[in-house]
């Protein structure tokens, strides 16, 4: 290795030498050494390096439009930042995604790169900071406090849109099962005893409307993200940032990201307040439930093949046991079991974090994002894989559905208006010491004629006030 | 004893002899044995008594509507549904509050009570159900799984508003105190670390602003349950519950209550569904977050007297120390801490029962009233101990805060595009190496001259871009 | 209402008037002003109480001997403790169970008390605290920080004790039915899908087992609260306690508990750390979660009776749906995964509040005590309800079980090794398109004797390896 | 690319081109497939790789010595088992850390590398699975449910190991300090009000022995996982292991992992039940808790420069903010508070994992060690980086401590015995009055000489009964 493999770099602590290639500097190096906690850098959330870029590109135009940065430089710092926004310069983004200091470190490594890419550009070398400062030029008019919760809100937004598309796919899954099975009679369960008749159609339909629900809701808590304290700087009172800046650099990260952002009306409030994530947390943990739910529901339903309900199918992806031989294994709802556990565990510690807020500052707020990002996209491949690797290749065991509905006991509770309150007592002490059906029974005793039993016993009728399809 | 103190009733599994004076007959007797778990009967929620009594009217009024009920025994039910609604009989709610079944012996309870406080309004005794039945007559066309959901709903919107007015309450203190307090410069501090200068203002006002968008949430949250699921029945289908009665009956409760109900649109989904309960409970907790940080803060700033950070006084409500005279203690900020721990416990349990629930149908949904009902309440309590208690007697000692402004070194980055950069830096170094402050320092070497800094100092300069108050 | 009815007493903050009769004081008189929160007293706790008079007893006792306390004063005192330990007076501890300032409300509401009693066996008026003081005399050498620490801690071994009895009983009704069942033939599931046979007297040995190494760990953890901080007034340094004060405090706390209490070797440690109760909560957890576990195990083998499981019958305790006639449903199963939710939920708010003490002091263990003490309780109750409304009673369809074993395709892993891989094979093939029985068609097919299939399926042999029972 | 590239194999669902060079096969495609959901290959966890291989490897070696496995199939799968541990084809661990099917993929993808590559040393190419067999052979007498289990204990038990190394380090220094500042008087502070006096070395103290007692408690909790079902098999039955082989299994891997293992009593309870990793959570959850508590206060204890308490300073070790000169942040402290948020989250997240088994398995177990693997490892990197770049380089602020005693009023408690309570009332109310200080008032009115003073503030008297050092 030659003399050439490092360059020099300063900061207050003193002198360190950085990889010549690096494009990240001192303050980077030190992080690395200071948090080597999880060994996953932060370039593992793409949409934050996005974000973090679209940020700075925001406050460089904002910085030139007010006459503070040198043109130049203004155009190199631009270009540096769509390079990183093109997905060139993400792997140096590598200090650690769970780190001290607010999100001084993921600030200072963005600052570092966009400055060295920058000088390249301007015909310079890596390091050469009298020509362009990652503090005094990249960062110009902006702390920590207000770019890190601005990008860690706008990259949630990206990511948070791709989880709604997934939500989309699945609930589309479920609701064309629901109408694939909108004839299937079966009986409907409370308290895992057999109720009374329903269709599986409405099973599944209520699969999809719970997770267009959830949508709703998760696109609600997605707005309150929208609010950004760019402009802020340290706490909130904006010092340092010139009259104009907050509202130049909104406007230009904007239109950058495409997001209608806005700047909190309380600066001060918004720079030290993570509300805005727990709630978004809290709706994640939301969806978690549901799903969870439904995957429960699913692998009870097909449980079997002979000892179990076996009222639906899912479709074999994997062999199942190592030794015995046949068995097919509800993995793709287990696996969303699981990160619905994962998702419902990130969000006691984003509300720790968030507790632990002292005074004008959050100094927690890398353990949310980390949290956070991981429920978002543990959540949207939970969905894409739920829906194209089971929802969509479920079968229904129709003729044992039926069955069980004309050999229940709880039938008796739909014919009671037909047949009389003292019949159907009659029938149903008859079908449980006897062990025979209802439906077997109100014929047999010529209770209801076959076709009226019939007709009762039409999906559309046992649907009822709850026929509604997703 | 005599033979009257008793009287007998029968169920499914047999004979049992009541107390005759009780309103409750053998369904809730047998709750009340199978469940000796908390020892706290369901009247400790006086709005849900008041809420299934709300429900019992309005179905009555639908059944009668629809020509189901004779007129005589429906008048009976309302009016004996108006006793309870006036109080008169939550005594008689005996069964626990943590309860198996999905609310199936509340509903009893409920049924009960009115059946025989009804009979009494006839003229008959209690327990004559041959002239009006808990079941047939008062449970007529309904179910627990659509009735219990309905009422926790309506429950939990009154005393959701109970704690919105107590919010309210808290935020005008805060926010009172962000005007007293306009003028008082102080430091602000990020990661605990000396910042930049702000007014004790700005801080109360942040406190004001939170809670006021946490109101904003809540209130949201709170629209969501206005959607109830009465004429669903059993698993949603409506199975038993005529045409027409699931709309009569909402508006019948919509007019009782006072409150614009909604049929949701899909009743299967409805029933099983606890996702309303679950975004309830993550709001509540994001309140619960925010009031800890904010009471964390104000134990923090009240630190002292003489080894603490000593910026404000909380007002003394009790002695503190039974052995170091003249200490006064945060007690009340410290008891909000603990109802806010209260309150992110609870939405992991309510979590984890809205997780379990299985099927058509979610039988935990009694501890998620529980618990719901514990983290809404207490909240109120919390807020109004908060602000009637601690913020409306808190004040400043604004000597010593101005004082930690001229003496910070953080006000040098204030000063910094004053003085210039390298003025700056040597005034820091000077003043970290003698202890000495940047405002005499400025002074002695005549920086700036003592009418500039003074007006650099002035309130309305420092508070900046955040200087909104609540 | 005449003067009498109240006297008037004195503190720092002035003068206040309390009942006449009360034997509380002003110091608590306040604090049930400043905690309006849950509205349930400390008098909850019987444990607590009895612990807290305990403590003052030993403390009075150790005085006495060192000379500091007079004998007739500490003769007064420690029949007033014995008093309250006898129950005469638990309706005079009336501060709330969620409190501000780290227990001085309860510890001061039991100094009054006592100074009460003690007054009046000396022949004294009530509040003639010159005779008797609740401070300088029952309080005397203690410290809230070390007398509320120590009588939580005594209170929870004697809850927990109740605990490990009440899991006692069930872990023999388990046991007991793992005896009942031991010849019952059945198919064990993994991932809710059929797998090998077992029997159900393994699956009964299951839960007991699980109960029995809980058992163990609540022992452990009970083991590690005997650890005291008596001794350590305010912050450990054991400050205006004098020499052998801590050491006689503990042996008469010792003698009249009959606990083998130890003094902490570190006390400034001891007063401020919590981890004690995070431990024993953490294994509450566990028993939460083994017990839900089991509880949902319970409910789905129970699951039907026709369109379920349907393998064994939990007892009828209670009527089970308001409109469907007959069903009966697992309300006492239901009841306890509810209390594991309460449970779990507890202990996220009781490690949030012991990660919220601050240096020499956790100012929150109110909320610990009152966490502990719910999931304690409520514990002992489900599981004391659980064993005698539930599990003693369940029986087994053993027909429907054997008859799901011999049909089962699972089966053909057992038979494997005795009629080679090849049949095997090919047997299950055919069971899976015709829907037949494997037993069935391996005597068909003549593959084996029918003794020596029957053999085979003797439970013995089934059992194999995991054949012990409880 | 040439035909070469691949090699086809086959499963229950047809065949599938698998990497020619691929060590795994068409079970571990499948799953990588099925499984999209972190982009984390179980590589990510070698000390499971490692125990999966030592698994494996004593199955070999039982298998033989029980005449079910040829002896040169025997020696090639022991000997591919130790070049896995010998950290050779970790590489080939590939599928994802959060998978369904109860750890069949890590499992079967254990299988197929150790297959490949002992056809390799016996000289076949790799998928000449009619050489040596994934399932056949390297499976044989195995079940997932029984080795997997069984890994992740020996891998948790290993991980724990490093954990508890590196809290011995974290201790050690913690009590250096403790040393090194045992003369430096301070106030000692309850609710965040000055109390008494104390040492700072008594302060140090406490935090070192708060991790000696959790090391304590971790150590215990280690060895619940001692405790293996290996011969287990499917359900714990054992079906299809031949008597004999789980003591040999056993035995063996005692010796390969130098483990003092032991097989469960009963091995149905052990395959389904959770316990062990629930308590082990809840340990660390517990170490959390503290290592938060203790990085809190030094956070608390290190605020300023100027307007905190600035009783001790923290080295820095990376400069502080990007706009505020000079500016250092406690950022070692606030990632450790990070960490153990993730810690708390994940201790829920394994809470809901284990109550979610289900009759004989549980299958969400690769949750289960997600959150162990990473809460073990996280911690033990926070312990490390607190250590080595936090706690070593702690110096403190002796004179402004010292002064903050004498200047204090909790001074007068201390000082009560020696002056009598009037005088000690007097002094502390002229010290709030004024604002002087108790020591210097004493002094002056000749309460006490200078030389007792000084020998009542000598820090051996201070620490009084806390005195004792880690």
């Amino acid at each position: 290795m030659t003399a050439a493999a490092t360059r020099s770099e300063h900061d207050l602590l003193g002198d360190r030498d950085v990889p010549a290639e690096a494009y990240w500097g001192v303050h980077t190096l030190r992080a690395t050494e200071n948090f080597p906690i999880t060994g996953t850098p932060i370039s593992a959330y793409p949409h934050l390096i996005d974000a973090l870029a679209a940020v700075k590109e925001a406050a460089a135009l904002a910085n030139e439009e007010l006459g503070l940065l040198d043109p130049k430089k203004a155009a190199a710092i631009v270009e540096a930042c769509r390079d990183i926004r093109a997905g060139k310069l993400h792997d140096q983004f590598v200090v650690d995604v769970i780190q001290g200091g607010a999100g001084t470190s993921t600030n200072m490594n963005a600052n570092e790169v966009v400055a060295n890419r920058a000088l390249e550009l301007l015909g310079h070398e890596k390091g050469q900071y009298q020509f362009l400062h990652p503090n005094e030029d990249v960062n110009l008019g902006q702390s920590t406090n207000d770019v890190y919760p601005t990008a860690v809100k706008i990259a949630t937004v990206f990511a948070v849109r791709g989880l709604l598309r997934a939500m989309a796919v699945l609930q589309d899954a479920f609701a064309a099962k629901a109408v694939e099975f909108r004839e299937v009679l079966k009986m409907g369960r409370t308290q895992l005893q057999d109720a009374v008749p329903m269709t599986l159609g409405q099973e599944f339909s209520a699969y999809a409307v719970m997770i267009e629900e959830d949508r709703g809701r998760l696109a609600e808590a997605a707005e309150l993200i929208h609010e950004i304290n760019l402009g802020a700087t340290a706490i909130g009172t904006g010092l340092n940032a010139p009259a104009g800046y907050a509202e130049s650099a909104r406007r230009h990260l904007a239109e950058i990201t495409g997001l209608p952002l806005v700047t909190a009306a309380n600066l001060v409030e918004a720079t030290q307040d993570c509300g805005a994530f727990v709630q978004m947390s809290g709706v994640l943990k939301r969806i978690a439930v549901k799903l969870s739910k439904s995957c429960n529901d699913l692998r009870l339903l097909s449980s079997g093949p002979r000892a179990g309900l076996g009222e639906i199918n899912l479709p074999p992806v994997q062999a199942g046991s190592s030794i015995m031989p046949g068995k097919v294994n509800p993995v793709i709802p287990e696996v969303v079991n699981q990160v619905a556990f994962e998702v419902i565990g990130n969000d006691v510690a984003i509300t720790m974090a968030a507790e632990a807020g002292q005074l004008q500052l959050n100094a927690f707020e890398p353990i949310i994002l980390h949290a956070l990002s991981e429920s978002v996209t543990h959540l949207r491949n939970a969905c894409m894989t739920l829906a194209a690797r089971c929802v969509v290749g479920i079968t229904a065991n129709t003729e044992t559905l039926r069955a069980s509905v004309e050999n229940s006991i709880g039938l008796v509770t739909a014919l009671n208006p037909h047949i009389g309150y003292t019949a159907a007592t009659e029938i149903a002490k008859e079908a449980l010491a006897t062990g025979r059906g209802v439906a077997e029974l109100v014929l047999e005793r010529r209770l209801l004629p076959p076709e009226i039993l019939a007709d009762l016993l039409r999906p559309e009728v046992v649907a009822g006030a709850g026929q509604a399809l997703a």
